[in-house]
């Protein structure tokens, strides 16, 4: 079981691209995302709204105290950071039969985040985006998502859109 | 050489998200982004100060006819949407000697695009990110960025943060 915490999110700034950060969670395998920083029900409730449409198997919280969240974690704890090791050799040491948190910042990142993970990888050092880090690293470790109960399917189009809906 | 057009941007509302598919475009061997819908020139600022800093020889425009830039590329054109076929298939189908235009919406896409384009491809038919999709096509196609005249560079680290400056 992979879970993902969101470190210190900010409300409107933030919004579209914590957002991301849980559709792409959801998308690429995950069972789980907790949001830290500003409680912020709106976030929560658009990424619930998506598994009751796309597909449910997903669930999504807020936890102020991140501390508690990383230091209770029972597995592998991953940071995800530019100023990390690069990730392709990282990730054949992981045991990926143990459960696998991976901490994702926004802009200012505690330093005790460093030291409190198992590892601090990047996805190539160079700035881009926790959204783009967190898609590379689930798509690598290759976790399908079990969604269930979907009220919309696509079928794939070569052009245009075609959605089933039940 | 790969070319991102990036649809419809909206000042303020998509300026994150925007930036991310600029910077992931950067860090993931793309040459190029042209962006289209509203003139942002913040946006386009912001991605050159990356480069100025953490490496040039990625190039950043905008460009209102998006039609025209899709109507003249020579290459293989190649539309990203949660709509389309699945990318793993479809990758294969490629010609990656030549060069590609890879075209990212953001809400609302007009439905010429999906005639338009050789390929409509899906990373995953569930609604995620455009900046995911993009950094996993890119990750795939496996440009390497060349990337110049850096004046910080990372030196990766287990624990903490090391940047040289020149």
């Amino acid at each position: 079981m992979i879970t993902i915490l969101r470190l210190g999110h900010r409300y409107k700034r933030d919004e579209r691209i914590s957002t991301h950060c849980g559709l792409v969670a959801r998308a690429f395998g995950a069972s789980s995302i907790i949001y830290s920083g500003e409680h912020d029900q709106h976030l929560i409730d658009s990424i619930n709204r998506v598994s009751e449409n796309w597909g449910s198997g997903f669930s999504v919280s807020y936890e102020k105290n991140w501390r508690k969240v990383i230091q209770d974690f029972k597995g592998t704890k991953v940071h995800l950071t530019m100023y990390g090791m690069p990730f392709e050799k990282q990730l054949s040491k992981f045991n990926t039969k143990r459960n696998i948190l991976i901490i994702i910042g926004s802009e200012k990142v505690p330093g005790e985040v460093y030291q409190m993970a198992d590892y601090n990888i990047a996805v190539y050092n160079q700035p881009h985006s926790e959204v783009a880090a967190l898609a590379i690293i689930l798509d690598r470790l290759n976790k399908k998502p079990k969604l269930k109960s979907a009220k919309k399917k696509i079928v794939p189009q070569e052009r245009g859109k075609k959605v089933i809906e039940k």
